[in-house]
């Protein structure tokens, strides 16, 4: 594998056009932190599989035109070529891609849509990280979940952009539970791989084994801690008494893989007990993502990756540098 | 015109009061970024004008009422000289002002309220100085939309304070256009003006025209901008289908001409295709003032100018400095 | 006095248990901003109070269980060795038991959470400092309020946490007045005293005189400021209109207390017309308690500090340093 890696990286030395391709494969892979453009190449196959089983195949189409849309908006920008070619200027754009094609009508306007948010999504990158840069702190998912939201919010008031599939608005209340729906192992192992593929806003089984294999190629720890990031966050909505489709659809659960992940592998701190610090972020994920569903509802818009982005931020500043250090 | 304002200059230098003078109408001047006492007056007949054509002098006095406070308070704060000489102490506060008298009742405490919100706007600007200082990016009129937010939120506690201009809240919904009403070229003209005429609140084509003479006659090209971000706004909000009184009164235009005139004169950098970028900033205000109309509408309050600062800080950050450079 | 602390600070460096005790009654002295165990221990016997004359003892021990949580999860992270020994990371645990046990209904899953929510305060804590550094500014209680709206949200998604004491979602609409209710000397002293007992969510005249106590064996002008920050509020309540049971229960008066206390003593700068500029401040924090009561109604959350920390950021930041300076 690691031949065939050398192999691929000779030739996009060589073609630009393979060089753009690696550069939007590593976008795809940096969703889940990998710099790679195998675990990239996988999970756009999870993305397919996925977008095809739920009969949506321009879903797929549109996280393509998302991720290519921010790259080329990086290059005109002049960003930064080492983050650029880690593929750091793609993942919000797929992101933002899958988003808008999953909550919104397919149609023209879908496509102009697409190409201006993951164009912005860019811009917000570029802007996260200055904002960011005194406090030490990675932008992680920030500007899509940003861009997205703002977009999503302005399809109300757009008679060219219809939000089919977007939450209807409501009233906060108490919670309802539905307890019989997802007892069992059977259930419990269900929602802790769709917690895996809904970070691609994806509720298949076979997406989430891609997606873990998408993992596993460039990291076993990574791997190991989106399985038990995404465990642990299943059994704690159980134990708080969440019982619901939200949990059995991966909706809980899966802002808490991303968060297991980033404390757990990619911005882990020598000096500390590792585990038990993402275990206690892993957990808070969940109870803010609990609170996102709810504050939202008055805005009938979905929470996106924020539980992840505002956990993980509170995780990681304690220890932050800032960067010119 | 400049023999005029050298002369201005001199005397002022002799008078405190015209000194002060000079300031408040700088400060009405900043609302546009035109450090000059000429558009300030020019600014101030456009206020004058559309609050007579609206029936409601007192919002201009207002306006008075809340630069003067702004810019006293800065001076007892002994803020920065060569800020507060140019105004920069004032253009919060005059917005305040006009804001407060556009949507509240008037009344006893309705002057009580635009003096104390336009004492806080200076507080407000200091320390949004100072936030933003490690960033390199300017206050822009966020001190003023957070002041009056507040300030339009508390008036449902206060029974001293009637909101009879406030939006009335309401439940997010999918949006439905009137598609007849803006069609025509006068129409889309008429849109457009206003659109520059809405940034201080007013609905008025002869406003809007005194406006621009305002910017001509500081800044041909501020002028340009402003008219050209106005034609793009009031195009993009066609194009997705916003076609409503919305649109027709220049109320998802006013935010995309502050963002015109600041990315591509203000604040523009040098290397970098300012037009392109700049319109690409006022698209996206666009958007940002449809998503910002609809989440504002459980709270009951407008969106002001906090569009225009949401985009302008995600696209004056990517190339910011920190002061200390 | 002084004797009794020495003496208390003797015994302390030999046990460390007592240093435990010690920390824990500094952690809750630091609520309103006392590095004092006497000021604590005061404090403890007024909620104390406060918890029994409410009928709801389990009150008192959560927030015994939140700083202990708060204190020892310091320990784990190995935080800043004076902070901690200052009681800094103890005051929003603290604060954070009490209003669990308050807005939530008692039973096994609320110990979870109290001791949960302790714990990420602590990390919350450490997150705020390192995000407010290159600013200078202090972190207040808003790693407290950030946790507790957190987890108020999310009971409303768990059926093993009941809101039983959480306000109703509600539309934002005019205030109605009741005006006979607050008349009178009697009641106004009344609203004044419950006003400082409502900053440890409590609304009784003996824990208000005793909360007083233990300010004033640490330091007579804050005393005196939380007095007169707590009268100027109920005033200028009234002067607004805002007659009500959110005036005589103390509710529009707790936050300008703390903000008296922050700019009139404890972050006091040289140079300046403190008591003002408290004052100034201490309006604008009303105006800001019946700004959040408002938009919150939507989430059916309650402001707890907020308006406190707002303000006294929007005050303290135009003085701000960053730490490195």
């Amino acid at each position: 594998m690691d031949a065939a890696l050398t192999r691929w990286e000779e030739v996009c030395t060589q073609s630009p056009a393979l060089r753009f391709v690696d550069i939007c494969l590593r976008g795809v892979g940096q969703v889940m932190f990998q710099d790679n453009p195998l675990s990239g190449a996988l999970f756009l196959a999870a993305i397919l599989w996925g977008s095809l089983a739920a009969g949506a195949p321009h879903v797929f189409l549109a996280g393509l035109v998302g991720v290519a849309a921010a790259t080329l908006t990086a290059m005109w920008l002049k960003a930064d070529a080492a983050a650029l070619k880690a593929g750091l200027y793609g993942y919000n754009g797929v992101l933002v891609g899958l988003a808008l094609a999953t909550f919104l009508a397919s149609g023209p306007a879908l496509w102009v849509y697409v190409a201006l948010g993951a164009a912005v999504s860019t811009v917000a990158a570029l802007a996260t990280a200055g904002a960011l840069r005194p406090l030490g702190a990675p932008a992680l998912t920030a500007p899509f979940v940003a861009v997205t939201w703002i977009m999503l919010l302005a399809s109300y008031g757009f008679a060219g952009l219809s939000g089919a599939g977007l939450p209807a608005a409501g009233v906060v209340a108490p919670f309802e539970p539905e307890p019989a729906l997802s007892a069992g192992v059977a259930s419990y192992l269900g929602a802790v791989l769709l917690s895996i593929s809904q970070v691609f806003l994806k509720a298949s089984l076979v997406s989430a084994l891609l997606f873990l294999a998408g993992l596993a190629v460039s990291s076993i720890p990574a791997a190991l801690y989106a399985l038990g990031g995404a465990a642990l966050a299943v059994a704690v909505a159980h134990g708080f008494g969440a019982e619901s489709d939200v949990v059995s659809q991966g909706l809980l659960g899966f802002s808490p893989v991303l968060t297991a992940v980033a404390l757990g592998v990619t911005f882990r701190r020598p000096g500390r007990n590792a585990l038990a610090y993402a275990a206690l972020g892993v957990v808070f994920t969940v109870v803010a993502q609990a609170a996102l569903n709810v504050a939202l509802r008055p805005f009938a818009i979905p929470a996106l990756t924020a539980p992840f982005i505002l956990v993980s931020w509170m995780f990681l500043l304690p220890d932050a540098k800032p960067a010119s250090d």
